[in-house]
């Protein structure tokens, strides 16, 4: 038997890719990208005629479907490949971004009559404008003391799938009872390919409120947010809940025609874009900690039970790795972050220098940054320019950053800035190990994890942990094609099960970091700080920056009356 | 009789100017300015071979020669006004600024012998290189429980008299016993017109311990000093003040040929230079706080009584005006935290559109800034980039801003930084007030009163009071003048007290700013979270500032070795 492959396709926020791999080697063959035309849509409708409230984000589900086609034919085109060489095909999504559809499985935006309805559209991961419906679902689940809330740190975020539900159906009853199904992209993507749903375990569990053992929130529960809400997932949603790996269908003629595969070729369930990444660098058992680094941070670890860990984003059964329990947390400013820094507190004279030595702005900052020792600043931060995700699990927490001087220099911030998300990791990583889940060792991905070699080795001094580092650029649609690969079975040519197929899939590069002894001690008593500040300003015994927040609200409310 | 003019030389840190007044119309008819050759040296001695030490900050007194050469005679050039109508000089000066001199009043440097001695030289104001000396002896003083210590907020600064003398005794003993006295500046300056010394109570008392009724330090403590030290005073200091406004002397024939003023003419005794700009707007009365605002704020003020107010810089019984106790009190980074912030955080699209507009940066940050609420940035920072000189008295703070979001700008930290500096402001006053001290008006002096009118709206939104500004832009040569009117007496033409003098001679703009109501309410509410963070941090509840610092010593101290 030749070579066999398998595909993963990544729809991220801004565009979908492709990977071919090998499914033996692990080898990333070919890769094709297509950027959506529409984009993130978060002031007009595509009929630049239908504006949208703030904090809309909403997509257009045929971006979709045309990156579909683009993007795995275009693979074939690129390597010539016979299509029945690829064994199997998985696709991850943002999460939760989601769609209501009709009975065919067709968006609704695609229907004339809802053309110029925004709650027809896709609304993506990062649409918060149901922050007042996750805000009355909180304090319902709290009242009626629904166990799920502490498996999500307490909090359901307006991200996540049932606020962006009943925010459809305060704002337009309409189409919400006209709606058949409300999907998760991940899911509805596969669809495309098999012509038929399956809801993979990922992205029920993570933001959906699904629990492999208790299932989805109770009638009741739901019937006390709405009553209109009391049958939803009987009637909108879908209960049956299908593993990471395990088959979704095949793909059908239509959509074989649409990208050039072959009928019946396998397809895995779909899978949330973070956690794809995870097998993706060959972890599969407990103790191993991945952070996705972009402009925030995702941490998915392993467990071996179900332990309750204060301000985690959630613990799911078989949410990442079946067999295990999936854990989630997250720091919601980190690549943000330097980006703002370099916006808003550059000054001109080294972006002068920059240019001038051919440099981007961020390598001349390193570069300064890294001749500081740790602790030689004199500064400390708090990294809530964006509030705090894990684990005080609080958006109305914010930046802080003291022991400036006269003689402070601009990269002296930017050291401080990469220190405080470190920080705010250790503290995730010391909250876990508190709560039985134990952290051995750290992974990275994503664009810093790549490129950032001076915030890797402040991460690893100030964690005292080794940090291996993503050995593909594109993990999330590698982890993808892994998936496919346990789908698509042994007998295919592909693996059994997910532990072989990471191992063998999955991948590290060679060069590591490891923590360098001097500057861990002095980051142990800057850490001892930051822990104080932290629990200081985050646990309630000092609210200035929430009653900042609401005199801003007030200030900004009056006048704009 | 015609017009009767006196001369106030105001000697600054770069420069000094002279300023020719009509004493009955408070005119400023004339100035004349005279960069010092030799500036500041904090690096080399003249002879560019010679290394000063760290903190150094020396000056060349033969630049205080020329320039009241140049000065004085430029005036009568100017105006061609007879030397006859001028009735009175007097000059202030920056203040402790002292110098070691030989019997006959000569600076030891002139000596060849001491040529390439630093030693020999004038310590500046800002020369911080005694600050061992200075812990020593207010270790000392609070073991022995001087009552002295209580009037200085509790310390006696580095840059004050015996510190700086104590340090030449120290490091140069053969070069000390061989001072015939230790001269403030202010004095020597007024010797070089009389050929004589007489010490003012102003620095004496703000800057050599001195207290009118009890007079210097004991014998006993400077013995604990140092015992070398036993009898400075009568050694080598001068234990008799005269009050401000008083006759030092009369200009003698070889500073008549030098100046061309005429001999004979009365000289006032010195002045420090941030105290004689109190007259210069025409305080004369308790009640009415001048806050003289440049790269620091020195703030001023007259109270009935001796009270003891926690963390002012020094009250001095006939310190500004004869009759009443003068309190001072300071912010030590005002001016130079804006400059600071453009400096090292102001993004290069900001100063393209200053460029591009044709205006200076800070001009557009304040109109970014005016256009802001107060609160709308939902910022609060701590002004303590150079430590804390009133009320905490603590030079170990640093600075602090929470608050930031990924929507911040560069405008909003910007007015942050301003807030914080006015809340200090208020700090001050409420601290004041509380200890029986009644500030009801405040008055601005300096470049910042007189150019940023964003700034001095704030501080009066803030204070909750109405601030006069200046209209002089040289209030301290202003307010020397008015002192030389006091001096030259109501029969010369000038004045018998300085409550006339000031009332006719000192004045304020027609312009002043009023508070805005809706913008005390919000600073009100925001001063309640300053008022906390100030106290967490300032008064040892968290000492985060002090740890980051010991930290940062440390790690340089380890990598230079």
């Amino acid at each position: 038997m030749g070579a066999k492959y398998t595909i993963g396709i990544d729809y991220g926020t801004l565009s979908a890719r492709a990977l071919l791999v090998d499914v033996h080697t692990g080898e990333e063959v070919a890769t094709a990208l297509y950027e959506y035309p529409h984009g993130v849509m978060d002031t007009y409708l595509p009929d630049r005629k239908t504006k949208l409230m703030p904090d809309f984000a909403l997509q257009h589900p045929q971006d979709y479907i045309d990156a579909l086609e683009y993007t795995v034919s275009e693979i074939f085109r690129k390597t010539g490949l016979s299509n029945e060489d690829v064994i199997g095909i998985c696709n991850d999504f943002t999460e939760c971004s989601m769609l209501p559809v009709d009975e065919k499985g067709d968006p609704l935006c695609f229907q004339k009559k809802y053309k110029a309805n925004p709650h027809s559209y896709v609304k993506l991961w990062k649409h918060h404008a149901a922050q007042d419906e996750a805000n009355k679902l909180n304090e319902i689940a709290k009242k009626r003391g629904e166990a799920f809330l502490k498996r999500y740190g307490g909090k359901i975020s307006s991200e996540w799938m049932f606020p962006k539900i009943w925010q459809i159906l305060d704002e337009d009853p309409d189409l919400y009872h006209n709606t058949a199904k409300f999907m998760e992209l991940a899911d509805w993507a596969t669809m495309q390919l098999t012509g038929f749903e399956r809801k993979n375990s990922c992205t029920a569990g993570y933001k959906a409120i699904w629990h492999k053992r208790e299932g989805f929130p109770s009638k009741s529960f739901f019937k006390e947010l709405h009553p209109d809400l009391e049958n939803i997932i009987e009637e909108k949603f879908n209960n049956v809940v299908y593993p990471l790996g395990s088959v979704a269908g095949q793909v059908t003629k239509e959509a074989a025609e649409l990208t050039g595969l072959k009928e019946g070729t396998i397809v895995a369930v779909g899978i949330g874009d973070a956690h794809a990444a995870v097998p993706a660098v060959g972890i599969t058992e407990p103790g191993k900690m991945l952070m996705i680094m972009g402009t925030s941070t995702c941490h998915m670890m392993l467990g071996e039970k179900e332990a309750i860990v204060p301000g985690m984003c959630g613990v799911v059964e078989d949410g990442i790795i079946s067999g295990y329990y999936g854990y989630e947390a997250g720091q919601s400013c980190v690549g943000d972050h330097f980006q703002w820094f370099t916006e808003n507190c550059v000054p001109e004279a080294y972006e002068k220098e920059a240019k001038e030595r051919g440099i981007n702005i961020f390598t001349l900052l390193s570069e300064k940054a890294k001749k500081l020792k740790p602790g030689e600043s004199g500064l400390l931060a708090l990294d809530w320019w964006n509030g705090n995700r894990s684990v005080l699990v609080d958006v109305d927490l914010t930046g802080l950053i003291l022991g400036m001087t006269l003689m402070t220099k601009p990269e002296e911030i930017y050291r401080a800035l990469i220190e405080a998300t470190a920080f705010g990791t250790k503290m995730i990583v010391e909250t876990f190990k508190e709560y039985g889940v134990p952290v051995k060792e750290l992974y990275a991905a994503g664009g810093i994890a790549e490129k950032n070699q001076l915030m890797m080795q402040i991460y690893s001094d100030v964690t005292n942990m080794d940090i291996k580092i993503a050995a593909s650029p594109q993990t999330p649609a590698l982890g993808s094609a892994i998936y496919a690969a346990v789908a698509a079975g042994k007998n295919k040519g592909g693996y059994d099960d997910i532990y072989t197929a990471a191992k063998n899939m999955g991948k590290v590069k060679e060069l590591y970091y490891t923590p360098i002894k001097e500057n861990v001690q002095t980051y142990e008593s800057l850490y001892e700080e930051y822990k104080k500040l932290h629990d200081y300003f985050g646990r309630g015994e000092n609210t200035v920056m929430k009653k900042l927040k609401k005199i801003k609200e007030r200030v900004i409310y009056v006048n704009a009356r």
